[in-house]
């Protein structure tokens, strides 16, 4: 058995490993620390865990989590995370950070984030970023910079036809459920304000958008993305606007460019567990609880724009779940071990 | 015109009063207070107020407002009432307490909401409870207290059939919209616990149900309560199970049971604007933005039970609505000025 | 493995069964009727079970279907389940029928339903009740009736006190989301009638109440019921108002009565592995898509009043879940086999 | 008082027509059509307009209803209306067509919407396209074509920099409540296939794109448009990518750029009563009930794009509202009677 860590266990992210963890064939959970919650147990907390585990929430020093586990979870805020990552790994420890700080190069990180980075050596951490679908290297890593749930979406949907050169303008439009912005009470998450409401934020600098120029080959700015908040707990779907390059565009018919995007995606995605190529359109609850990301697109029939739907569940695929696809991955296991079940539809 | 205050103007139900006020053919505000946002104008806060208002927010002398005012609303929470009414009436001005200060005898207060009543003179004001569909006599008064929303949809579904006699136990279970919690972010309106689930709270002892012991002449305690919060903005539906007397249950058929019932409750809300006794299932839509309360009852086939079902506006009848209608009375207007619209239905 | 069918897969009953049956350990499903969708691969009409099953609905006959099945559930409305099951149990198939038409006694049933029952010999199948908790003799069953989703919650919040004597009169006032109405557009499903809305509906004569009043020995008709629809998909929350006999009400001190309510209840359901007795409020979260039944209770102060919430996922407990969970007992499986996973929370 | 008809009054537009006509101070409604109700007392129907109307639907011949109106509001399905506007017109009665049967030439019309405009004198009618923020004329029409709820919330959010030439191609993302998809259950409106989850639909060939471009001079097809339907029952929010013409882009300051893109709107819409230049986020609870449009608008850092966010209630001032609006113009009223009041917040 795998011993897993998870630093964070309280939040949206952390309850998620836990509830995943928790089944996985593989792994036992051995440590959970939550500062406002320690010593108490897990499932007083919550109660949807109860007969599941009979842990504390623990506060502990790193070393002794290092100590006690094979593999570390952060679930932290950004910004934290690289307080924790150079005495794990020291300590031989694997580590997947849920958070943003390995996700880019540090003046990138330094310019989106605001913030220095911490870590003298992130340059040598060689971080993979946990978007295995498009970095199989992830399988060798010792840290995984897990990506962010927006992002996920985004990329896996754009990714085939943007690496084919196909496309010179990308404009994601992408709708998320409410627990991306965490079990804290706030302003956006007050229902009587969400409710019979769709909330714009961060509409032309959310600072997701850094990881998708980095995953897309465009030139920059030529990636575009606005972020939404949807009436709905779980669930990220992506519209993405996808611009052909003129000579693709006007050297194609309608047929061809079908046909040919199709391939693009059914070759990209040959093999890939967790990616859907579906016939009919993608919904939020066909992925909820799931670690999949359904992708369907369509041709407009001027031939100058595809569209592009992707469907994830913003704490599996886009958090939770992408990570343990990863912890899977590093430690040679079935890449669907303990993530594999249908969706909760209806 | 007249010149109306709203003490409390950034909470929901003060905003409900400027909502109606600002429409209102026989008033003028003139003025709001808040402390929180002193200085700031009304519609910069509320961008829904935007063209309706110049008005700022001001956080001024009671003093004042009374020299400013013909009435005042009180929008503020329990246990702040009783700091402005005294001084309000003796300058003259009327007052509307949407609070609870005002609504039970000192004992009961004292008894229900732990703490102590701070106005000497609270018996001699004489306040009417503002239910005027049993209360007439608001007609008169300079001091109304403004009843609870959940016992105005309890109170209003029962009081026919209690006042006649005929039922010797009431169960309210009710049903709540989360604008009834307030404007301020809480566990109870965070957006992942409300939807898709429904809420009981307070099961045997929300502070409400004495103020329908008040109102409904049964032998105590036989009027139980439980209220829920449901995944809604506004309304309360109320579902009354009241057990008939068992010299009724057994000494009438069905069907005069049921022709009885009907008449009772005709002519208890004969005349009535804002009560209908409606044919179909009462719905929070058709009642959604108004003064209206519809009921609609049916007696068990066993002749046992009556279930009645009311639906209201928690922030209309159930609050500011229903301070205006008082209002209305108290001035000698219409008692439907600048209440009388339909539903927003859908 | 056990060679199980689904007769009428394509209801959400049906749809439930397949998504659980496909992650059980034991089961192999042989066959999944449907005659709208004949011929066409599950996994098509419903994309979330792509990549879980390449079955395709079929239409075969009942004999067929025995000959394929070690057991067959049947998803089908009432009134048609009786037409599968004597053939299915003559040859020598187990059946768990979801639908009512083996639930209560012939005259109960003719007299609920409004029909004739058509299987001559329904008496001698010996249908067991399939709410195991209070039915352990479902190990040795041939047919299961499986129960009612309401019945489940509501007599499992109250069976203990009832079953203890302490209860004279007992009103359920159940709220389930409209997933419980089947798969198939209606004026109730409609967005726009129950999103913002609570619909009550069939106040005093749902036919569930046949089935509470069997297993609550009562006197007839102590047991009052009423349902709601709120705005969400999954999930019954049952508020149990249950009334304490005048002897015990008044011979016990207020700690004496709730120390003996918990002791009750303990002690009921002490071993069951799917009813967690919860320290707080019941959420419809933390039973989402399992087969848990969580109660909670609390005795009013004036120690008139039992108030009793339960919760469950009423396609899960309430059916589909719950018929596994029978099968397990039947094929001497362990009980939560398939069935062991923490509620979707967030 | 002006005599209305609207002629086809049970779906959502006509109920939206009733509820704003009923309350309008210069209307009077001498005949609403439904075949499907005719004879009932819309009251009976609808129980929200209970006291509000005494009328019954009615089915007569369209010279009967011209002869009884001033105006007719047709609120029927598109290829239906041009049934009834010759004969209206004819007949002196001036007509507001819901429909999009006059919106387009007849060319444009045919290829669109699949059909042949029967209406052989359709384009000696001189139909306006009622978006009156743009077409003044509307004050001299007999026949208003009333424009589409998608392109009223885009053509309004993107008109201004359009039509100022900074723009060289625009991308419109809009997010749709359900009650645009009428009155009659269906897959899309099925809640739980709506709740928790957004539809995309039609995403590259929604009829309303034609409405768009013609309004929006930009060379064919740089105008795309993308539909979704939200959780919510009423509002559309428009989210409109509009990327800047590359000189303009490149030869101002981000500040300049901020400073026309500002002067831009506020000329544009300097006076207009119902667009809403606002400086927080719209939201569609500041517009709901409302004749509104709420506008919203950032220049990307970059200086590349311009992410403009309009507010709109699809009923009013997307459909019934403006509409009304349309009529006031038409009979020399004051363009906001019978539609001058807040929103409904929460």
């Amino acid at each position: 058995m795998i011993e897993a860590g998870i630093i964070g266990g309280a939040g949206y992210t952390g309850l998620e490993l836990l509830r995943l963890l928790l089944m996985h064939p593989h792994v036992e959970i051995s440590v959970v620390t939550s500062r406002r919650y320690r010593g108490r147990k897990i499932s007083d907390v919550n109660p949807h865990l109860e007969r599941f585990t009979e842990l504390e929430y623990e506060d502990v020093e790193t070393r002794e989590i290092a100590d006690r586990c094979d593999v570390v979870f952060l679930a932290v805020p950004h910004g934290s995370a690289m307080d924790y990552v150079p005495e794990l790994l020291h300590a031989g420890t694997r580590v997947i950070d849920l958070s943003a700080d390995y996700r880019l190069d540090r003046a990138e990180y330094e310019r989106v984030y605001g913030r220095r980075h911490r870590d003298p050596e992130m340059e040598k951490r060689n971080a993979v970023y946990g978007l295995t679908e498009l970095h199989p290297e992830v399988a060798d890593a010792t840290l995984v910079a897990n990506p962010g749930c927006y992002p996920t979406g985004a990329v896996l949907a754009a990714a085939p036809v943007v690496n084919s050169g196909m496309v010179s303008r990308v404009v994601f439009d992408a709708k998320s459920g409410i627990s991306g912005a965490g079990a804290e009470p706030s302003e956006k998450s007050h229902y009587p304000n969400l409710a019979e409401n769709i909330i714009p934020y961060e509409v032309t600098a959310h600072r997701h958008v850094a990881e998708m120029r980095k995953e897309l080959p465009l030139p920059h700015p030529k990636v575009s993305f606005t972020p939404h908040v949807i009436p709905a707990i779980r669930g990220i779907l992506t519209t993405a606007h996808l611009f052909l390059a003129e000579e693709v565009a006007y050297s194609h018919s309608y047929t061809e460019l079908e046909s040919e995007v199709e391939a693009v995606y059914e070759q990209f995605y040959s093999g890939k567990r967790f990616i859907r190529l579906i016939k009919r359109m993608p919904s939020l609850g066909a992925v909820r609880s799931t670690n999949f990301c359904d992708i369907w697109f369509k041709v407009e029939e001027n031939g100058e724009r595809i569209v592009v739907i992707s469907a994830i569940d913003n704490l599996v695929k886009g958090g939770s779940g992408q990570a343990i696809q990863n912890m899977n991955l590093m430690f040679g296991l079935e890449e669907s071990a303990g993530l594999w079940h249908p969706g909760l539809v209806p």
